[in-house]
């Protein structure tokens, strides 16, 4: 049986009981792509209890291998009987093969937990940052999603003064990497930024224009309908009233892409529903876990994507009043690969544990 | 005597009697800078009437050429008797020199357009964007001033809505480019980008931390005492409150750094007066002179900084309103060196001519 005996802040748990009987028998669906990487990554990092890794993907990538705990692993196709005999599948891949899929993983007895957009809103489906709303693991019907990784590094940033204040409105303008875009989107700023220093021409390809030197007010893609929004700026509304459990909360917001390898910024200014200064918000976000305050005007202390690259802390600093109201501003940085996608996801698998949620052999 | 005859739309003037005499003995205090050699090329694109240039910098740039008109010409240095006999005089260079040196060149004689942060918020100094307040010119006493860049981008962006339905509060999130700190800036984005194209380490200087493959959210410095906020964004409220003439208007902001060459972009949520649709908004902005509208969700078109460099409209798009008001949001692009600063220097000139304040010989 196993049993989450201790949790050592956010880092990482002790599995105690788990790691006794050997753990989960877990598979990552998506193991060659960017999050799936890091996905093996993080759970090899964090100690958590796997018993068999089994990593699974597009039938495209099947036959790669991945490493795994200094193991060579073979890639085998996603398909529904690669489910049979597991206790927990992380999908990191299309949110097609979620939706095909997810439900022979459950079928077969495993808990899923989702990284793509396919099950987030769904009334079935918690969607969970286990900092802010650990308890919503509880009515799971098999599917959990992890929310999209820049909804994270915006909320996780907010819930310290929620939790102090309310929030009533964020206005938000994301300055997202290219990586929240998987493979394709890294490596098109890269092979870019190749071509720039050779003096090639630049040819766009993942993205409608020239992300290297540049920037790019549309992420995703535009949503159908008159509103010219993109996709990803109505997940940020969608998702996050759905974590903060509030219809109420207004979020405006812009999302646009910068040549940044890792990390996704966002730029809120914040309405809250009783006041709260400067310093008691301070305070709420150096004390709330996963969440690190970077702030010093006086030292030029702030927080960069290069700061925040390969953690898993989002890092909040500029924090100050609005010059003619009462409203807060705030600026995150998450590492959308990590706490923006990965951490979270196995973070999400730890709450299970603890919770008593999922339970091995 | 020099005389404007004809305006022909934000590409420059026709200047017919000017050039017939020779026009204005013209000096550039900065010449050998990055606004100052952008300056040299929009006064020779713009067909400006240098009957006489006179590149002038520091002691330390003094003695190298400029080229103008296919000429090379010395830079000398920037002393008060290097003033004497000129009727123009654009500052394009650091605010100590303006500080000292606008005075000189004005008790010659001389009308001075300063670029710098020194003499905008002096109330003897007309604060001008000739789209917006041309009329501002009339009350000169011999110094007119030039927004900062990223103003200047932000405030053209508004106009065509403020001119229709009013404007009670901006939210602004900026992102700018390096070359608007100058040519330190501008060289610190290039060297960073070679060397890790080389594989070598990176070593900030102009910026306090790395800024390829990063966001800094500091423009400029931290201004003195506790509110947290830059002098690039207290720049933002009161240069806008000055160009509108409306110290009600509210300007929320956060300024930040991108790794991108040209281009200064702002995301901007704006909440009017009187209620615009988004339909009346895209036609303000696409019949108003200096702007263009670029916004197209069906074809994925929206301005970005690859699309402005170079030239001297500022492009808007994304417009669109607020999902849970009737605010509106708008995108901005500006080349902050040529319409963010060396072209609408030149532009001020015209406005003198073209009102008759300043005439030749």
């Amino acid at each position: 049986m196993a049993r989450l005996i201790s949790v050592a802040g956010a880092r990482g748990p002790a599995y105690g009981d788990a790691v006794a009987d050997g753990g989960f028998r877990v598979a990552v669906v998506g193991a060659t792509g960017l999050v799936g990487q890091t996905q093996l990554g993080v759970l090899e990092q964090r100690g958590f209890p796997v018993a068999e890794l089994v990593p699974l993907a597009s039938q495209r990538s099947a036959g790669q291998y991945v490493r795994f705990r200094g193991e060579q692993i073979a890639v085998r196709e996603a398909r529904p009987d690669a489910f049979d005999g597991l206790d927990l599948v992380f999908f990191a891949a299309t949110g097609d093969l979620s939706a095909s899929l997810a439900p022979e993983a459950v079928a077969r007895g495993a808990v899923v937990i989702d990284k793509s957009n396919t099950w987030r809103m769904d009334p079935q489906v918690p969607l969970v940052v286990p900092e802010i709303n650990a308890a919503a693991v509880d009515r799971h019907a098999g599917i959990l999603a992890c929310p999209n990784c820049t909804t994270i590094g915006m909320v996780m940033a907010l819930e310290p003064v929620r939790r102090v204040a309310g929030i009533r409105s964020v206005v938000a303008t994301t300055l997202q990497s290219p990586s929240g875009a998987g493979k394709d989107g890294a490596e098109e700023l890269a092979r870019q930024a190749e071509a720039a220093a050779a003096g090639r021409p630049i040819t766009p390809s993942a993205f409608p224009t020239q992300i290297y030197d540049n920037v790019i007010p549309l992420c995703e893609r535009f949503a159908d309908g008159p509103g010219g929004y993109s996709t990803e700026e109505l997940k940020l509304l969608r998702e996050t009233r759905k974590i903060f459990d509030d219809d109420t909360v207004d979020v405006a917001m812009t999302c646009v892409r910068v040549p940044v390898a890792v990390g996704h910024s966002c730029s809120l200014l914040v309405e809250t529903e009783r006041l709260i200064s400067v310093a008691q918000a301070r305070q709420a976000i150096a004390e709330f876990p996963g969440v690190r305050l970077v702030d010093d005007p006086a030292t030029n202390t702030f927080p960069t994507p290069q700061d925040v690259a390969g953690t898993d802390d989002v890092l909040v600093g500029r924090v100050r009043q609005d010059l003619n109201s009462e409203r807060l501003w705030l600026w995150s940085v998450v590492d959308n690969l990590r706490k923006g996608a990965a951490t979270n996801a196995v973070q999400i698998a730890e709450t299970l544990i603890a919770r008593e949620v999922l339970k091995s052999g």
